[in-house]
């Protein structure tokens, strides 16, 4: 039917698509802090929001115009310009006045909330962009806040008919990260001939069980924004095909975030089923993923299944001590009421959780619902990175 | 019209009420685990447990009893009795009958999730009781498991006609406390003449503001218990003044548990004010004593009061930027869009949080809804007693 294999140029990896990081002073030690995407032909745009009610001023900013198509966006890390009313938004105008040859430029920002948006630094910044470079990497590496690692991917898709398309991605976010959508940033660009509205429709479907189905602290932030542009400049398309690439480059990307969760060392699958539907299987996989001392547990590398069991009675879901199962990967340590937990199965648990990646599985034995989430452990750097973020 | 003073003898300051702690071994170095509170008269009950479905065996025991009055309660910590089945109960039933001189005698537990209850040593342990023992600081000890200090407090309530009755209790709980009602368990005696039903009535009211209102992690245990125990011995009895003495007791236990929340070094108030409906300010005081991110602010004295704003937004409720204000104790660093955080104010604010309690308070100006919830901050000893708690 199709092909999909990986591809190199991340968000530059479609046609017409260039990409750029430049140090503008807004962070330290003239570190990346401000990126571009352009595409040098129009672009349809599918967007998610964060579900905050304090959504920052580059959202407002985006949602007052209405339909639009865009060929530009700018990206700034290190301030939000969040809580900052109406001076944020009109601070984002006087900032895109800068580029006024672009169709309608959208901004996106990340870093500490409730701090004016440092115009002049960002404005000067501007004219550092050269639209014609593809350094996808610099503009991955120039999102980042606290992030260890810069976040991308590209996909090239081949159809039957021999025609491709691509699909190239860039993620932020480490801390901060929540199921309900929360501050990561995600740009993906791509070349496929897909309409805005199915383009939407696609990326919603994806969303819930990518990026909202990861947690680092069970915060949502009020930047958080994923947008999709396209440029349709390769003429290809297959739905399914478009479907899957796009699942493929978010699921990496969400993963990737989980990776990175502030101190984390450790990235957890919780595997679902059993549920009484599906609904209640994504409410125990995010209390679970959000549980402080399930992730206080992981970071011990203790198999501590009693608050497992515990947390899954706390979600408030229908659940039963006599119809429980749980494992971590394939050792099942509690099951429907049997306690198969003595030493030397504790002793087995822990080796499974010395790992950077394991699976713990909760079968509630009720129903057919099922869901998949990701999270982390926390340690001591976590304390330590939020303690004193600001400064 | 009454008079409430403060009085020593915890649990014991209830006319016919004994208590002490004894050590059977369950936990290391002889410390104190096994605790009694025994009446030489019988007593009405009312009780609050925990709302999660794993709720652990003592409190399937209580509850298949249906209604009945007892004269004894058998406490021990270091093992919970949660997720053993069956058998978790029929264990009670083996411990109880050990002391079937008692009148219908309860049992309760707080420690390990999963391990069957060391049966041998809590039989020993019984012999050692001396029920004509009031001791009641050891009992307040030994049901202690990662507390740093036992929690008691009795009161004495002269009414008009100067008839006079007395509350005492003893508390444990100090991580995995939640708004829920979480392992904490909670222990009060009477001897006001007040009828179960009234008794019942006055303690689900008292809970919501007390115990229900406070958070140490946000994860519910299986265990959590509050019991009161009226013996009516005093004769004496006044609804108002009941309500305001347990209000009493139960507020400061409640208190004392934050303050000794697990590597907890600030006790925090969240004042919510101007919220839709009661409910609303609820669920806004909650999310920010639950959220990770203010808590590790607060941990460092961080005013970041950004995540404060972000985390009213992400709760979900009726919340506008432009109708909020934020302040710490008296100092208003965010009101209704206007920045009030200069570099002067966040000095000011950094004094505020180095204290060992403040205030935290929220206007949402959309309505008359309140709500005041306690939290505390998450620092690195949090982490270090809970990725190893088992061992």
């Amino acid at each position: 039917m199709y092909n999909i294999v990986q591809a190199t140029g991340g968000v530059c990896a479609s046609e017409g698509f260039f990409a750029d990081g430049i140090s503008a002073g807004l962070k330290k030690d003239n570190a990346l802090d401000m990126a571009f995407i352009y595409s040098d032909s129009e672009c349809e745009i599918a967007s998610v929001f964060t579900t905050n009610k304090m959504f920052a001023a580059p959202i407002k900013h985006f949602r007052a115009k209405g339909e639009f198509k865009t060929n530009f966006v700018l990206i700034n890390s290190k301030n939000a310009n969040a809580m900052t009313g109406k001076v944020g938004v009109d601070d984002i105008d006087e900032v895109l006045s800068n580029c006024s040859e672009m169709l309608n430029p959208i901004m996106s920002s990340t870093g500490v909330i409730g701090v004016r948006l440092p115009k002049e630094k960002i404005i000067k910044g501007m004219k550092l962009f050269d639209i014609k470079k593809k350094n996808p990497n610099n503009a991955a590496k120039a999102i980042m806040t606290t992030d260890s690692f810069s976040k991308e991917i590209a996909l090239k898709v081949t159809l039957d008919d021999g025609s491709s398309f691509s699909i190239g991605a860039m993620a932020k976010g480490a801390g901060m990260i929540n199921p309900a959508m929360a501050t990561m940033l995600c740009f993906i660009t791509t070349d496929a001939k897909v309409s805005k509205q199915e383009m939407q429709e696609i990326l919603d479907e994806v969303t819930k069980t990518t990026f909202n189905a990861i947690s680092v602290d069970g915060d949502t932030s009020t930047n958080d924004t994923v947008l999709l542009l396209s440029n349709s400049r390769s003429g290809a398309y297959d739905r399914e095909a478009f479907k899957e690439a796009l699942f493929k480059v978010m699921h990496f990307l969400a993963l990737e975030i989980v990776r990175d969760g502030e101190g984390a060392t450790k990235l957890v699958t919780y595997k679902i089923t059993g549920a009484k539907n599906n609904a209640d299987a994504e409410v125990v996989a995010k209390t679970l993923s959000d549980s402080l001392l399930v992730k206080t547990a992981l970071f011990g590398e203790d198999p501590n299944w009693g608050r497992i069991a515990s947390t899954v009675g706390a979600s408030g879901v229908e659940a039963y001590e006599q119809m429980l199962k749980i494992s971590f990967d394939n050792l099942c340590v509690y099951d429907r009421g049997r306690l198969n937990f003595d030493a030397e199965m504790e002793k087995k648990c822990a080796v499974v959780m010395s790992h950077k990646k394991f699976t713990i599985s909760c079968d509630l034995g009720v129903g057919a619902g099922s869901f998949k989430a990701y999270g982390c452990d926390l340690g001591y750097e976590y304390v330590k990175i939020n303690a004193d973020y600001r400064t």
